[in-house]
């Protein structure tokens, strides 16, 4: 036999950390058999009764009241458990912090220490966004732990902070490593070259965890909260802390994880990270992109491989691919668009795959979207890849591969558009194929290029050359005659395509989608100082900061008007006059 | 000034190197000026006009009819090079191979080559079905070069080839390499461990040059034709081959490529993939997955990375994960669900979307996909992957890093479970956290475990510990005691939920989805034997198996009836009676 006793203690505060300490200390009270500490929410009600805890005289606790339940061998020893309750709390008073030191209010924590740019906020979620709003009026930086804010709050404060060049964390932001030092919950990871923001919390810890077990280090950490890059959200935050980090000379790779983000706010962040000169790994949970790299973006799809990728990368040092630097003043100003005669289906959608990261639109015999096919194959249309050995082309009459008859007589015409500025040739080897393919194609690429020049143009060809070098045509002997006619040769479809695609970016810049950032700048030092912060909420982030050597107070915090909504909005609203 | 004159030769049928070469001939003649030799299409006659051929004379043209076009300095030089056709054409046929000794038929030319296993087709598509139809009479593997054929007619031909262990690569494959012999376009490919199934010309013929340049070798690539992994084919030939790849001893790493295929059918083709046990890298074009690897399979974006891949395995020897040998017998009937127990979002995130390759549904408070969305956070249903950080649990209570009640709770409730075989547990170290969870956690795990032995059942307990060596709770010390506490302890995330996502499929492989292949088996002779073939159409791709030391005869083909259609149709019919 067992009886269950509960008693309310209507508008008493205390964090859920005192909350589940008293559990325990009631827990081993002699005849207790299991007890329970909460505040009065549905939720934790109906965990109560699944644990056999919810008393009949409890129900009717609110959101505000704390509820304290005992299961005990018998009446007495229940009665007794709950007896105890206000000298276990004293207890527990008396042996934490000297409180009498502690300021009562954001302002004078801010006048106790002035160097402190950081404000961390773990109390209850509806108290939370004012808390918020007045560290952001102090001018700090927020690390928004709590979570249970609204959507239209989380959006106010990350513009309010953005405008300032100020930067909230969270809502829901369980970690972040700034400056060596662990926000909410952080592993101790080796400090390095690899700098992160995550849109997740666990997501941060496992990835930073892998590095340092991985052999590598990070520089920062910094958390978004999960709905960052919602639609809504817009990536406020995750922008700013790319745009820290890719001026933080510290960092040489970044790595960005996120919950499933919003497509489009994905797609825009990726945007921005191709902006930047220096390596990016992308792990955003759910977001499959057709390719696994474009230009210094690296998509990984688990956070082993992030942490692994990352790791590498910060080992090679800061290894992007050097910026080519095309010399565009050879073009004429109407050359801008690329053609490209491909004698094979899949090569050409390979480049069609690569060229969508840098041209809006590419035009195709053969196009990965029916929407950019080409209205009649004999003509092409602004960007434009074909594929000879498409029907039209090979019925009746001899395969592009054997018979360059019609790749000739396209080159001359392409060359000759005045908007064309690029010439993509595949050309591919082996038995059954022509014989010297280059032996044609150098002579046509030859005159194609003098032909531009005497009008007053320049023409990049750029051929792409499939085989091997026990092919019957002799590989590197058709590479040389192609590159003495004047031709840059890859034997990467991929590469090509890439380089092509850049070339025509950077012809038509039109063309390129680029992202603005329109945020305020946030000063490098929120990162670089040593870190001083002023926690408000769960005592144990405080000592945990204490324990990592940070300057940090605590705020003796009370629900405002002891939780009285009405009463906090006339205050709120006195507050803003 | 210029003069173009044409020719219609009406039913006189030359296959297109033929015509290539006459053209080629007539532009040397003095005065000619461009020459144009074609089959009467439409298209042809539209890149007829767009070089300026288009003799009025020549537009009644049809498809079976040559058309010679000159264009010349004069009527006298055109004249001269129309009247000098015949010449050409009997001075290139007296310069070639020996005609007397060529069959007329494929019957007489299996008849010449007995031990010919394969017949190459590359006659005009219209034609090719039937050819392709009568080398399956005479149990012959088909290489169809020939486009142009219709869907119906290819579906017709892969699933008679299916019903007899044939293979038909095509239609419109372009390429193969069976044996160390390329059939068709071919690149000559160092011999080695990697056998590739594409479902693409160029493609095939991109990977394997990468793969040689890459040092890595081929066994075997076999071509499908562009259109077998389209819903309506359904990668009959894509099946075949990697059936015959997957039994092949030589082959130890295989390689999947494809033009943008049917998702369905690609999916299906993956999962058929994992049932081999050896490595297998797909690259489709366009098919983009949320994971870079399950299991044994492993996706590929470009062709470099494919190649790149694939010759890494290779070196590696065949280096598949060891399948586990789960001893199902430990486990009591019903035991059959997983359930997972998550302190953070991100964590469970990717748990699920690994799971998914191994479940076909998983339950959870934060589902990747609504449909699966527990009914009550309270009670799992089936498996369940449960994040105990939503704000359900955490709001008015301490967060399950902190505070393992709920956890501990929730463990005893699952593992009492009679259907539950397996629990995931994630353990978050580091500053903030709980200062030793394992302490309050291995009891508990040996609690479930002795409790379900007691009931007769076994219960695995795995347990994903995210922290560093440096962290304040001993990462070792925590890992030392969960496994003493017979947890099976994991770092990486992903690899527990592997780890479980096999378990839980093993323990009901109901929910296993698995692929039937009915098709018969095709011998492995037909990859194995030397190279002989029987070819009906392009002349060069005769000379090119010679070349490569392949035993090879030529059919002298004719259209039937002089591709008068009616008449085929009858002949067609006499044939089949």
């Amino acid at each position: 036999m067992s009886i269950t006793k509960g008693e309310i203690r209507s508008g008493a505060y205390y964090d859920s950390v005192i909350l589940m300490q008293l559990q325990r200390s009631l827990t081993e009270l002699p005849g207790v058999i299991d007890a329970g500490v909460i505040m009065g929410t549905d939720a934790n009600k109906d965990l109560l009764a699944q644990s056999d805890l919810l008393a009949p005289e409890i129900k009717a606790a609110g959101v505000d009241d704390m509820v304290i339940v005992i299961k005990a061998d018998d009446e007495t020893a229940a009665q007794a458990a709950l007896e105890g309750v206000d000298d276990l709390l004293a207890a527990r008073r008396s042996g934490g912090i000297e409180e009498d030191y502690r300021p009562k209010s954001l302002e004078s924590a801010a006048q106790m220490i002035p160097d402190a740019q950081w404000v961390l906020v773990s109390v209850p979620g509806r108290y939370a966004a004012g808390v918020a709003r007045s560290a952001l009026d102090l001018d700090k930086h927020v690390f928004l732990y709590s979570d249970n804010i609204t959507l239209m709050d989380e959006i106010e404060l990350k513009h309010t902070a953005a405008g300032k060049g100020l930067i909230v964390m969270g809502p829901d932001c369980g970690t972040a490593i700034v400056n060596g030092v662990g926000l909410g919950f952080a592993n101790k990871v080796r400090r390095g070259s690899i700098g992160l923001v995550a849109g997740s919390g666990t997501g941060l810890q496992q990835v930073t965890s892998r590095i340092h077990q991985f052999g590598g280090g990070i520089t920062q950490a910094l958390g978004t909260g999960g709905r960052d890059l919602t639609e809504q959200v817009g990536a406020v935050t995750a922008r700013q802390g790319l745009d820290l980090l890719s001026r933080d000379p510290q960092t040489q790779v970044i790595v960005l994880v996120s919950k499933p983000p919003s497509k489009s706010v994905a797609d825009e962040l990726v945007q921005t990270a191709r902006q930047i000169g220096k390596p990016v790994v992308v792990d955003f949970i759910g977001y499959s992109t057709a390719l696994r790299k474009v230009d210094n973006v690296y998509f990984a799809t688990s956070f082993d491989e992030t942490a692994e990728l990352a790791v590498k990368l910060s080992s090679k040092g800061a290894a992007v691919e050097p910026d080519e630097q095309f010399n565009l003043d050879l073009f004429s100003p109407d050359q801008r668009y690329l053609r490209g005669l491909f004698s094979g289906g899949t090569l050409a959608y390979e480049a069609l795959l690569v060229l969508e990261n840098y041209l809006p639109a590419v035009y195709s015999n053969a196009p990965l979207d029916k929407k950019y096919r080409l209205a009649d194959s004999l003509v092409s249309q602004e960007p434009t890849i074909l594929d000879l050995g498409e029907a039209e082309f090979t019925v009746g009459r001899l395969h592009p591969m054997l018979d360059n008859d019609l790749r000739l007589r396209r080159l001359e015409m392409e060359a000759s558009d005045p908007a064309v500025a690029v010439i993509l040739l595949g050309v591919v080897l082996g038995f059954g194929a022509h014989p010297d393919p280059a032996s044609e194609l150098a002579p046509a690429i030859i005159s194609a290029r003098t032909g531009a020049e005497k009008s007053g143009r320049y023409l990049e060809v750029v051929a792409i050359v499939t085989g091997t070098d026990e092919d019957p045509q002799d590989m590197h002997a058709q590479i040389e005659q192609l590159e003495a006619a004047g031709a840059r040769v890859f034997t990467s479809n991929d590469a090509a395509a890439s380089f092509v695609g850049r070339l025509a970016q950077a012809l038509d810049p039109a063309a390129a989608r680029t992202s603005q950032n329109n945020l305020a700048e946030v000063d490098l030092q929120a990162l670089n100082q040593p870190m001083a912060a002023i926690n408000v909420g769960l005592e144990t982030f405080t000592e945990s900061l204490a324990d990592q050597g940070a300057q940090v107070v605590q705020v003796e915090w009370r629900p405002p008007a002891s939780g009285d909504e009405k009463l906090m909005a006339i205050l709120e609203r006195m507050k803003s006059k």
